[in-house]
């Protein structure tokens, strides 16, 4: 296929648009590749649409490989299906819902989860139909709260949703194994870098759960990655070692100390060291900071929750909001503060903390029994100190939300760990029994007996991809396609005004065309040759050919994009040297 | 590629579901390509998606092919650019509307114009840029009161819609052309029947505009064709020749009769020939039959509509909503009767009709002036005779409702023209510069000056078309596709548990995929030959090659699904034969 410049749609421009946060943005929408159409929503120009068709290219062509069957659903659904597995009110604000015209209850499809049991229970009735993998290439919907980055988080894009059926654990290991082999091998195939990092499973329900992230600083999600053995989770996965119990008898009892002005750690530790000096210093980890935020239940229901933590770590969001999902977390507010005076402001502690007071109390794991900490006396000015769990107080139970540091113990090894940002490329799940019994989905098994069928439910995000490969290749002058996804193998640039070179363009394209290339020409005659040039580094083709004033000799110059390397090289030659390069 | 029965994703079924209306529909859910999933919604299963991808990849190599370059725009759209245009509102219940978390409005495309319009506005500022064709391939959304007929007219659907961008008339009619010229391809390529009819825009706005109408007694669309000339229109399009005016003072003064009890035409063309016998016998044409309905305009207001037209003929519910659009029709209830006291049932006429009695009165064309009609006297049981038209009454317009016959007489040569049904399958528009100047588009011209660019639109239903390749291409034992859509190219039967067989289907379908054929085995090993049989036909694969007892002597059996034929093909030959089948 020949692509000609001058008729091609697209327009490079000079600017970066004002609102893209991240180089993949920037660079697609400069490059003319993209254009934002909506809040959240892009539209895909040709070169764009080019490089997202070769991106699910691959992907179906790797789950096909994979024996796994594709089918396609509508992404306007009826309420029904969600309704019975409660996604309905679950998904809150990020579900799109509306109404069709007699009144009845619609969505757009946010995930098939339902759709997919459903269908295979409507078709499948004997252990015989199973194992079963099925998938889909379709258009999902999410009304994010904050969509960003351009293809990053958008609330129209374009998912591979797989789902397989099986019999017994046995069964989805395998299936679950051979998806996560086949995200390998498309991964591998697009030139995606990626780690696998043990994740939440969140709202989907289930249990074991992986992440494919493409480790980039562009990323919205930070994974820990342990230096010494293999593992690597998601942070909101990550589930700290807790330390062994202490003995509480051989703890001196708990005081109340007047500590005025010291509604923070530092204050308090501060004050600790002057008032009450220790032979090893007091640390904020000495301290037991008692936080409380809202809980918005998907119902509309308000619930406080006071989570207790050592002093000197935060509450790390997004942790906290994978551990109460469904529920969103929303600040306390002064007037919340007003309906419950026993919480003072800078020295709350566990004596007005529980659930049977109101206050549901969930404390850090590093928070075991035997463990002696200072905290808020619920007196202003005032803390206690020696207060030992499970002697002076008890929590109604863990929550593992503090801030994951680089240096903390491996969970698995204790070596440190490290912090990264990633972008989710993939996500591997298994769902297990959850949506087959909400919604009836069993087999009759080998001795006659109807069991239950459990699921594994496998992501990708296509569009996504288009984004985070751009994200990988480019430089400051523009993008850098990997051959597998570019929009053309080859760029030629006319370098002149002369027939001669037109023609010889012309006739290249066609041979290369002929061999199976697709060829972009730079055929523009209003367009100066550094603005060719400029304009062939950002758009990014992995190889550009400069046809100019070296055929009077019979060469041309051959440029790598991404390597950066310039050859000449003899015209005649040139057919044969560019399949080689580009079939490499 | 190797379709295995054992383990592909699909079930026959034995009965016809219970809401099929049409062969396609009935079959494709029989045979297992497709599952209702929701109201006007449907599921692709494996087969189905082959073929749908198949029509899909035939209908983009056609666009590329012709120069239009595709691009893909979200479906989940804002509501101001519809607003721009009237749409948000003149497009009523069919539109789904939403709203986002904050309350913003949004709507699922139905069509994507404004879309277009802005991007070209966007990118596109002088005539050089022109002239310009893009298209998608895109899911669209339409609330449709009666969705129908599995993939006939649902409520999501796949279409193919390209919009041309001009300078001028000359620009629009060459890209118009160049639209008709690769439907026509498309079409052909695909094997599917066509007429191109005259057709009413309808909604859209815009002047030239004809439909491929895919000529099949399951269509909804009835259309004319002259016996004679080549004439041919969407019945919502025809317009017919009115007779030449009459002349009024040559006739009779009008003169009100007593006509008891002929409130229908039929009764009262018996009580004229009765009490006022002619030497020409009355009919129903010499009556002037008043049809009262009630529209509704997309703001919601009610306006009532009277519609006079000869006695022997109805109004064409179809015509009327074309020619009313975007106002709803609705009946005249008893209660809007009580509001309107004048309207005598039964013997409504013109005396109390007209726009400035708060009734406008719109007359079917064949009314001319001097044309002398029986018609209501306004006053039960009474007519009044010899009332002649533009003497005794004027009516506020036309209106060409009224139903087209078989022998009626075709606008272009006189000739008689008949009536059949189609499937409207591609539309193309020439939009003029509706859209461009409701939202600014324009470009400088060669002299330097800003013209607003005009503007066409074109569009095939991809989806639909597998209904109609379904619809054309099957007979009373199943589907039978034609090789360029066919979900695989050879059917292999496995015709016996000898292991002999399975081994050589196993390498015969290795060979033929080798050569780059799709190939379905059925190894079902608990599948009687008779179910094999009766499935390989119904699913419709051109090829059938039944491996049994003939491979004793070294020959399998070949049957062309569609041509009905049986041979014997030496083992050691046939994937030649195949493949000069398939290729020929």
């Amino acid at each position: 296929m020949i692509l000609r410049l001058s008729r091609l749609f697209v327009r490079t421009l000079r600017e970066d648009p004002a609102d893209a946060e991240v180089a993949s943005h920037r660079l697609l929408v400069r490059a003319g590749y993209l254009r934002r159409a909506a809040p959240g929503g892009f539209t895909w120009l040709p070169l764009g649409w080019m490089v997202y068709r070769n991106v699910e290219r691959v992907v179906r062509a790797e789950m096909d490989a994979a024996g796994f069957q594709e089918v396609h659903f509508p992404a306007l659904l009826p309420r029904e299906p969600f309704e019975a597995t409660n996604r309905w009110t679950e998904y809150g604000d990020t579900l799109f819902r509306l109404q069709d015209r007699r009144g009845a209850d619609f969505l757009l499809a946010p995930t098939h989860e339902e759709m997919f049991t459903l269908l295979v229970k409507d078709l499948c009735s004997s252990y015989k139909d199973l194992p079963l993998s099925i998938y889909q290439i379709q258009t999902k919907y999410r009304d994010e709260a904050r969509p960003r980055a351009g293809l990053l988080r958008g609330r129209e894009f374009v998912m591979k949703d797989s789902y397989s059926f099986d019999v017994d654990e046995a069964g989805l290991q395998a299936s679950y194994d051979a998806h996560r082999a086949a995200y390998v091998r498309t991964f591998d195939r697009l030139g995606v870098p990626y780690v696998i990092v043990s994740a939440m499973s969140g709202a989907m329900g289930g249990s074991a759960s992986e992440e494919f992230l493409a480790p980039l600083a562009a990323g919205e999600d930070t994974f820990v990655r342990c230096t010494s053995c293999g593992y690597a989770a998601n942070t909101e996965a990550m589930r700290i070692e807790p330390p062994d119990a202490g003995d509480a008898d051989s703890q001196g009892e708990a005081h109340v100390e007047a500590t005025p002005n010291t509604p923070t750690i530092e204050t308090l530790v501060a004050l600790l060291n002057e008032r009450f000096p220790t032979a090893r210093p007091w640390t904020g980890a000495d301290t037991l900071k008692n936080v409380v935020v809202m809980l918005r239940h998907p119902d509309g229901a308000r619930e406080p929750l006071v989570i207790g933590l050592p002093g000197d770590r935060e509450v790390d969001a997004k942790r906290l909001e994978a551990q109460v999902a469904p529920a969103e977390v929303e600040p306390f507010t002064e007037a919340d503060f007003a309906r419950y005076p026993a919480l003072v402001k800078g020295y709350i502690g566990p004596g007005v903390l529980g659930a049977d007071r109101g206050l549901r109390y969930l404390t850090d794991p590093r928070v075991v029994p035997g463990s002696s900490w200072v905290t808020g006396a619920d007196r202003s000015g005032h803390h206690v100190l020696d207060l030992v769990c499970g002697r002076d107080f008890v929590s109604d139970g863990t929550i593992d939300v503090a801030e994951v540091r680089p240096g903390d113990p491996c969970p698995a090894c204790g070596g440190p760990v490290d912090l990264a940002r990633g972008i989710e490329i993939g996500h591997i799940f298994q769902l297990g029994r959850k949506y087959a019994e909400a919604l009836g989905l069993s087999v009759l098994d080998q001795h006659g007996k109807q069991v239950t069928v459990t699921m594994g439910s496998y992501g990708i995000g296509v569009s996504r991809l288009v984004a985070v490969l751009a994200e990988v290749y480019h430089d400051e002058r523009g993008l850098c396609w990997p051959v597998e996804v570019a929009p053309a193998h080859v760029h030629l640039v006319q370098a002149g005004k002369d027939p001669e070179i037109a023609e010889t363009a012309g006739r290249l394209a066609g041979d290369l065309a002929d061999r199976g290339l697709t060829v972009i020409i730079d055929d523009r005659p209003n367009a100066s040759t550094g603005v060719k040039f400029n304009d062939a580094e950002l758009l990014g083709m992995p190889i550009v050919v400069v046809l100019g004033r070296g055929l009077a000799n019979g060469v041309v110059e051959v440029r790598h994009r991404r390597e950066g390397t310039t050859a000449e090289v003899a015209l005649d030659g040139v057919v044969e040297h560019l399949m080689a390069s580009v079939r490499g």
